[in-house]
C-alpha cells in the first residue's frame, strides 16, 4: 500500500509498504481525510524531534525512522480485530491518536497526554493516518454519528486540543478571554471557548488572513500589537484585563502580552510548543497572583469534541483551506504550509 | 519621640522626630516589638526600591525619604481616634501594614495585597514600628487575645506570609509538600502547611543552620541539592514527585527545582521576590500541566494566624533568634542579618 514516511530532515516519501495487520483488539481502517498538523511541518523543517531519530527508537514502540505519519485524521473500518467491541466494519470512525501505556502510572491515573513516554500513533510509530490503510489498538477509535462525515472528522484531532485548552482555562460563564496567536491551535480554542460558555473572546494577531479567519470564527475583537496598546484596550474594556488569556504563540513576546493582559488573580493557559527557554518576569505574576497553567495536548476530549460537531455547535468546514491527493503530501502540503502559512488553517490529504 | 528612618542606602538613622497625630479612624499605639525584615536588609543593602525615592513618592502616601521603618510589629493602644469602635486604650495589638485604597477598584473588590500602588506602613509612609509611636488607620489594626503576648504577636505578619503561600496551594487534606529555601519565609510556611492539613512536608536548603531550624520546626525530610538527587528521591518516596512545590528562593535553580519536583498535575506556588526576569522551561510544565501561581503577602489571613498562635497550633518562638534595642538597629540589626544570616531567623526590636 501507499503511505507517506517521513524518513529524516527534509525528507519525506510516498512510499510502497505492506499493509498492517489488525492484531487482537485492533481496528484497521482506510483513512479518508488526514490532516497536516504544524508538527508534520516543524518535523520536516528542523526534525527529527518528535519523530525517533536513528538509533533512539521510542521507548514504547521501540520503531525508529523511517515512520508513517498522519495523526489527524478519520476514515472507514475494513475490518476488527479479535476482541473488539463497539466497533464494526462500515463504521467511520475517528482517531485520537495518543499511545498509551499500561505500565505508565500516569497513563492509569487517566492523563495519558501526560505520559513521560508521551508518543503519538502518525508520529512515534505503530503506523499512521496518511497511508491507505492503518491499524490501532480499539482504545483510539471514536465512531462518528451520522452528521459527521470523515472530512469533518479529520480535524477532530486539532479542535480537541482547543477544547482541552479551554477546559484548563476552568470558565465561570461569561469570562472574558484573550487568545494570542490566530493559527490554527488559537482558532481551535476560539471556536471551543465560544461552545463552553465564555463570554467575549479578543484574538491577538499580527497577519490580515489570520484575522479575517479570527473575526470569521466570532472572535469579538481582533487586535494587532504593531498597531494597538493590547493591555490598555483590554484594561478599559474589562475593567482590570482579560479573566483568562491563552498563549498560542510560544514566544518571550506573547507570554509576556498574556501575563499583562489578565486582571489581579486572572489565568494564564499556554498552548503552544516552546522551543527554547524564555526569559521570564515572575514579577508579573506575583504582584497580580496570576495563575499559569498548560494544556497539553487531549484527555478525555473527544467525546465533548464530537456532540459539539455532531449538534452544529461548532463548524469547522471554515478551518479546511485546502484538499490535496496522497501524492502531493510535500509540494502542496508541507511546502504549500511552510512558504504560503497564512492563507491556510488545515490541509486535508485524501489517501 | 525616637524613630528609625531609611535615609537612602545604607544609611539608616535613629531620628528624634514629632510623635504622629491620632486623627479621626486612627488608632495611636505605643510598638512593643518589632521585627527586622529581610526587605529592611534589601533596602538598606541596595534600595531605595519599596521605600519611595527622592523625588519619586509613593503614590497613596505621597511620602518619600526619609521614612520611618518597622512593618512587622505589635504593641499597646496608648490613644484612639474618634469614629473607631471595638479598640480601646491598654488593648494589646498587632498591625497588618498594607495601606488600602477607597479609590482603587483591586482594593475595594477585597484583594487589598494585589493593590497596583502596593504600599506598607513601615515602608512606604505612613509611619511605622521601629518608633515609639505610630498612628495607623483602625483597618490595619488586630487586637489581640489574652493568650498572645507583643513578642509572639510581633511575628504575625510574616506568618501571615507563610499562612497566605500555603492557602494559595489549596491543599486536599495530607498532600505532600516541598519547599525549596529554608529562610524565613520558607519556614513559616512550613508552620503553616502543618497546622492547615498538609502530609509530609520536605525542605530543600544549603546551611546547616537552616536544615537544623526547618528539623525543629517539623520538616519531615530535609534535603540539600548538593549531595542528593532531590527530584529523584521525590519521586521515589512519593510516587512521581510531590503534589505542591514551593519555591521561596527566588532563583532560576530554585523555581527549575521546584517545578521538575511535582508529580503531574502538580501546583508549584511562588513565594519568593525576584530582582531579574528568570530564565524558564516552558516545556516542563507542558508535558505535566503543571500549575504555577504565586503568593503575594497576605490578605485576610490574620484572623486565622492570631487564632492558630491563641490555640497555640503554632509556636513561633523558635524563630527568635535575638532581641536588640532600638540603638542597635543598625550594627546588631540590619548588619548582623548580613554578616550572620543563617544564624538568624528573626531579630526582635524593643522600641
Amino acid at each position: 500500500m501507499r503511505a507517506v514516511r517521513y524518513h529524516g530532515n527534509r525528507d519525506i516519501r510516498v512510499d510502497d509498504i505492506p499493509e498492517p495487520e489488525c492484531k487482537p483488539g485492533f481496528v484497521k481502517i482506510a483513512p479518508e481525510w488526514c490532516g497536516i498538523c504544524g508538527s508534520d511541518v516543524h518535523e520536516y523543517l528542523i526534525g527529527p524531534e518528535t519523530i525517533p531519530s536513528p538509533g533512539r527508537p521510542h521507548p514504547i514502540t521501540g520503531e525508529t525512522v523511517p515512520i508513517v505519519m498522519g495523526h489527524e485524521y478519520a476514515g472507514r473500518v475494513v475490518e476488527v480485530g479479535e476482541g473488539v467491541e463497539d466497533i464494526a466494519v462500515g463504521d467511520n470512525v475517528a482517531v485520537e491518536p495518543i499511545i498509551r501505556d499500561n505500565s505508565c502510572p500516569t497513563c492509569t491515573d487517566g492523563h495519558y497526554n501526560l505520559c513521560p513516554q508521551l508518543g503519538f500513533h502518525g508520529l512515534s510509530g505503530y503506523g499512521g493516518g496518511l497511508s491507505e490503510f492503518s491499524a490501532v489498538p480499539a482504545y483510539m477509535v471514536h465512531v462518528l454519528p451520522a452528521g459527521v462525515p470523515t472530512d469533518v472528522a479529520a480535524l477532530i484531532e486539532p479542535l480537541a486540543v482547543g477544547w482541552h485548552a479551554a477546559r484548563m482555562a476552568d470558565l465561570r460563564g461569561g469570562e472574558s478571554c484573550l487568545i494570542v496567536g490566530a493559527g490554527p491551535i488559537g482558532l481551535v480554542t476560539l471556536l471551543s471557548l465560544k461552545v463552553q460558555g465564555a463570554g467575549e473572546v479578543v484574538v491577538v494577531e499580527l497577519t490580515d488572513a489570520r484575522k479575517a479567519k479570527a473575526v470569521e470564527l466570532g472572535a469579538d475583537l481582533v487586535l494587532d500589537p504593531r498597531s494597538d496598546d493590547v493591555v490598555a484596550v483590554l484594561a478599559d474594556r474589562y475593567g482590570q484585563g482579560v479573566d483568562v488569556a491563552f498563549d498560542a504563540g510560544g514566544h518571550a513576546e506573547t507570554i509576556q502580552l498574556a501575563l499583562a493582559s489578565v486582571r489581579p488573580k486572572g489565568r494564564i493557559v499556554n498552548i503552544a510548543l516552546w522551543e527554547h527557554p524564555v526569559e521570564f518576569d515572575m514579577f508579573s505574576m506575583l504582584f497580580k497572583e496570576s495563575n499559569l497553567t498548560a494544556s497539553c495536548a487531549y484527555c478525555n476530549d473527544h467525546a465533548d469534541v464530537i456532540e459539539a460537531l455532531a449538534s452544529g455547535a461548532i463548524d469547522v468546514r471554515p478551518l479546511i483551506t485546502a484538499r490535496i491527493p496522497l501524492e502531493e503530501i510535500v509540494t502542496g502540503g508541507i511546502e504549500e504550509l511552510m512558504h504560503n502559512r497564512d492563507a491556510h488553517v488545515k490541509i486535508l490529504v485524501h489517501p
